[in-house]
């Protein structure tokens, strides 16, 4: 390859980066495109060099260099927010008693068919290579479920995490972030408990979540399918009926009232009273003042549903109350949730940055796409709508276990659970920080020589290092350049070198330096004594 | 369902739990078959009082409750054993600067193709719904060497570590706990180094992770590609039957020389005399002192390849020396590893617990089967064989990046790398304790009353506890009863509870609890005022 190939390719591979990076953090589209004719001009004048064609199957690439459509490689820098993202989840999951279990990635497919809808059609199954059809799990919520009734009654009080990667066979939007493999990271409270009390916890828990976060400012919408499916009834909305406009409401947080209005009448056949009736109530929002509100209305409160879903909804604020975070929610009557399985209380977390823009005026908002009408939290996708969302859904697990002679499940288990959208925090915290200012490794000190090499004096000195849970680097090279060293430590943001040369150790002496500090008399260094190096080392990084 | 159906049910569950236990501890094969006889009375009858027939696809179960074939869902206590180990090898691998990268779970069909020789059969496809045809990953190195190819000089230095699932279609064998979907866990340096630092720097991380994973004694293996091809050289072995030898050399870890050296020569076609003066070499163990013996040897140390071995293996024993690991190898050369990519050094470790037994005299040891030649590592099974594995492989990215117009790669990245066998490491810790003896949550307090309940009482002290990270729980009733909160707490295995009752919190007290306390003076706890919980609880806590 000649030089000028070989800096062709090498530009082509940084600019590819640099456009994934910029699709990932959303950049606007003119920006990318313009990335984009940069790295057509670098592709062909490679082609050009290379005799003007690509090479094709049989040419000297035997295959395609590349990830599977939709799914893509996380790097050392983006595994390190993700981790830390990981890692801050879980502990407040652990704090409240949480533990984890794992599920295959693949299921039986008949255990996924006809719990998603028309989104089945989204499920990848596996080739017919003999014996069972199996499929990558679409969420993890049917597996939860499917190990519930299996494993009966044992795990009837149960908190359980699960944070693992779901598949769906999605049009890829990477622009938007939306992945064919992405993380879900679900938290669910199973088990036959008093009223509203697992899902006051799992408020709380989601707010602290939220807090150690850094996702910034965020609101937790809060309603309850019995006062919504009251409203409807005494709105006059026929059984049949009521799931529809249920979906219909949920727009409402992307669409205006007008448009979610002729979705009821037009399309769904409601007549224009009853959708109006409706309006006057999906429009409030508020805290216990709504509340108070609601259980005046005389026609709402004598409906049962309504009654019992206002019921629940005052033992739930003062729960909130104790857990001081009222002022958290939004008692939100717009608020409907997609999924049909809901039975309870329902909620979505929606963050200043996951919010929709803001509409200039005269501007029509996109409506939601019909793919989110019946997905539960659109993790797919990051950078717009809710950053967390859940409910009470106490007949899932029922579904898998099979009825007994009066037509009841065999086993049934409630739930409550919310999952966390991971891939907008993800998202999100890229987005703050440049790729190299992140540190990936967690290398404290690294082991530099002056003059000849020193490769066993540096051995030496790492193996001391690693002996006292010092996490320490040096370069695999006989004698590297004192500037390669350098750069190397700078690079990999490691706060501390250990430097040695000849006569210092013959005299047994080291020097450490702090590479963060900008004292021009610290530049190289401070002499130590040798014996004294970890504890110099590890007072310094208990400092850190 | 009546009683009796409902303990059938419930004991059937039990049962099957009983069994795949034992299973996984590998217990004696008449112990299992004395609990399925249990299990088959047990569902015998069940299905006398059905009515004499199981339900059909038809029936009221309309799916079969399971995981697919050679999969299993690990529960809370398994989990917490499986994370302790991540962590505890994580730990290492980060002390030593290491980083971690993620790929997907499925890769392009053309990238996995052509990788596993006969062994490809075990991949598992995508089915085909339009679209790239997909595999799921069978290994983390052949991604990982993807990633190097695809992106190129950036990640020419680069200590990285991998710990995924990786799926073969194999015939499982659970009693053997051979699964379809396992986890490895690999840690590799990629780069261009001086001769031997980077390996020696793998050998002592094995070292250190195997010595903090508590799996008991074992020994690391450690022989070098280019010294045994160059005793196969001047033993006579033809250049093409170099590997199959190779492969034949393997096994004796497993087989007697006499076993050996039959499938060297009937089956491979290796003369006789060859053969025998394979065995001569192969049979040498030791420490510098053999590789003193060899490099006095005049024939073997005048073969290029075998000099080029013996230099770079005295250059590892320095360094060996140095980290202090030299004691826990064993030079060994009878080590051959049935992969063809390596290129220089190869090691495997060997615990006492995966140790083959013992065979008694006369006794025929099982050959290794066919499927472990071609097997880096076979991770898929447990409680045989090796339980780390690894070596130099440098032409490997190669294959990735095409080649230039002299036929040479265009990107070309030596690696060296170590698999941790760990669910082997798994099955070895399962098997030291009980499962209910496993504290799978971390709950450090249980806030119980006294009374009448109590609740909103409970749930304030609660949140007071999680508020200063300490992590708490509660039972999720009105008003529990005291010995159903002294029962949570003892099967959550919570160090301490604290106590509420109406009259105390009115004093202003409340009493805290150490559960692990056999003083019966202590039985009811110790008084502590409320405002010194907090403290009271932490300075308990650090003492644990």
């Amino acid at each position: 390859m000649t030089d000028r190939k070989e800096t062709l390719a090498l530009s082509i591979r940084a600019q590819e980066e640099k456009i994934k990076q910029l699709k990932t953090n959303n950049a606007e589209s003119t920006e990318v495109d313009a990335e984009i004719a940069v790295l057509k001009g670098l592709k062909q004048e490679l082609d050009a060099l290379n005799g003007g064609k690509k090479k094709g199957k049989a040419g000297k690439n035997a295959f395609t260099l590349k990830t599977a459509k939709g799914t893509k490689d996380h790097n050392d820098k983006e595994m390190a927010i993700r981790e830390k993202v990981f890692s801050t989840i879980t502990k407040v999951f652990k704090k409240h008693g949480a533990v984890t279990i794992d599920t295959p990635v693949f299921e039986l497919k008949e255990i996924l068919a006809g719990k998603y809808g028309e989104d089945s059609k989204l499920i990848y199954d596996l080739a017919d290579q003999g014996g069972e059809e199996c499929s990558l799990r679409y969420d993890l919520t049917v597996p939860f479920a499917r190990f519930l009734a299996m494993n009966g009654k044992e795990y009837q009080n149960f908190k359980r995490y699960h944070i693992a990667k779901v598949y769906r066979r999605d049009q890829p939007a990477m622009t938007k972030g939306r992945m064919r493999e992405f993380y879900q990271c679900d938290f669910d409270i199973a088990g036959t408990y008093d009223s509203m009390i697992a899902d006051s916890e799992i408020l709380k828990i989601l707010t602290e979540a939220l807090d150690n976060l850094d996702v910034g400012q965020y609101t937790v919408k809060i309603n309850h399918r019995k006062i919504l499916d009251g409203i409807f009834e005494v709105c006059g909305v026929p059984e049949e009926k009521i799931r529809p406009i249920s979906s219909a409401v949920d727009k409402l947080d992307k669409s205006p009232w007008e448009d979610v209005k002729k979705e009821m009448t037009e399309e769904k056949g409601l007549p224009e009273d009853v959708a109006d009736k409706i309006g006057e109530y999906v429009k409030l929002k508020g805290g216990r003042d709504l509340l108070d509100k609601l259980k005046a209305d005389e026609v709402l409160s004598k409906n049962a549903s309504a009654a019992k879903g206002l019921e629940e909804m005052t033992t739930l604020f003062d729960y909130l109350d104790i857990f001081d975070i009222t002022q958290k929610m939004s008692f939100d009557m717009s608020l409907a949730r997609g999924l049909d399985y809901y039975t309870g209380i329902i909620y979505e977390a929606v963050t200043e940055k996951s919010a929709p823009p803001a509409l200039a005026d005269g501007e029509k908002p996109k409506p939601k796409s019909k793919k989110n009408d019946s997905d539960e939290l659109d993790e797919s996708t990051v950078g717009v709508g809710s950053i967390a969302a859940g409910g009470r859904y106490d007949n899932l697990v029922g579904m898998f276990s099979g009825v007994n002679k009066k037509g009841q499940p065999n086993l049934q288990i409630p739930c409550v659970g919310v999952s966390i959208g991971v891939e907008r925090v993800f998202s999100i915290l890229m987005s703050k920080q440049k790729a190299e200012d992140i540190k990936s490794n967690e290398t404290e000190v690294y082991v530099i020589s002056v003059g000849d090499g020193l490769l066993k004096e540096r051995m030496e000195i790492a193996n001391e290092l690693w002996k006292n849970d010092i996490k320490a680097s040096f370069m695999f090279k006989n004698k590297p350049k004192l500037d390669k060293q350098w750069s190397a430590c700078e690079k990999e943001h490691i706060p501390f070198a250990v430097i040695i040369g000849r006569d210092e150790l013959d005299k047994g002496e080291i020097r450490v330096k702090d590479m963060r500090s900008k004292d021009e008399s610290q530049k190289g260094g401070v002499t130590v004594q040798r014996s004294n190096m970890v504890q110099e080392l590890k007072d310094r990084l208990t400092q850190l």
